[in-house]
């Protein structure tokens, strides 16, 4: 047996350009062109069933990740949906991480938190 | 001066046919394609800038409500703004009410609210 031990790197996740929090909540004061454009593409990655699908799986699978085989049973193509993957990465929702053969997608509770923070309701509009 | 009095008839908030709360959080578990396309209509309307915009002008705005010459201010035409802010109302975000001249728009607290629990963590999930 050899004395030299390989470390294996750690992968680490791949972080998303689209930092959240960017925004105050909606209910706040009016949003500014560029902090609309930050939040309309999230709400947007989200405004497709099939991606809604994909991201609640993700988001409910054990642990909070869940490899493309745990979620395919949406009705579309393999294809598809690694197309709708891609999506909600650019937009920030999800990570990925590859681990041998599969690619494992993880939502950011941080992420889901800043949505939801854009969506309370100010005390001062209630 | 007359004794008839005349009393105007109170116009009822028009109800959106969608109607939310619709589905759990996003992280409970995997959406129904049901729940999916009523979510994703929701989350799809407030998925351009613009829009979000005008929404987050009239959540802010005192009193919940504004009428369409408060915010008008997005750098669009008024038919855009009029077509946007029929596409929120059409998802259920806003509902409007015609007073004299204007229409107004509120967003209902509980559509917020509804939105904002689909994007909760569950404990389960954390």
């Amino acid at each position: 047996m050899s004395n030299t031990t390989k470390v294996l790197p750690l992968l680490e996740p791949e972080v998303p350009e689209t930092v959240v929090p960017c925004c105050p909540p909606l209910t706040e004061r009016p949003f500014t062109a560029e902090e609309a454009e930050t939040a309309a593409r999230m709400f947007k990655a989200l405004g497709d069933p099939v991606r809604l699908r994909l991201f609640s799986a993700v988001a409910s699978h054990e642990g909070g990740e869940a490899c493309v085989c745990d979620i395919s049973d949406v009705g579309v193509s393999q294809p598809t949906v690694s197309h709708h993957l891609k999506k909600l990465k650019d937009a920030g929702l999800l990570t990925s991480e590859r681990r041998g053969t599969w690619v494992y997608y993880r939502v950011e509770p941080s992420v889901l938190a800043a949505m939801g923070k854009l969506l309370t309701v100010a005390p001062s509009a209630a």
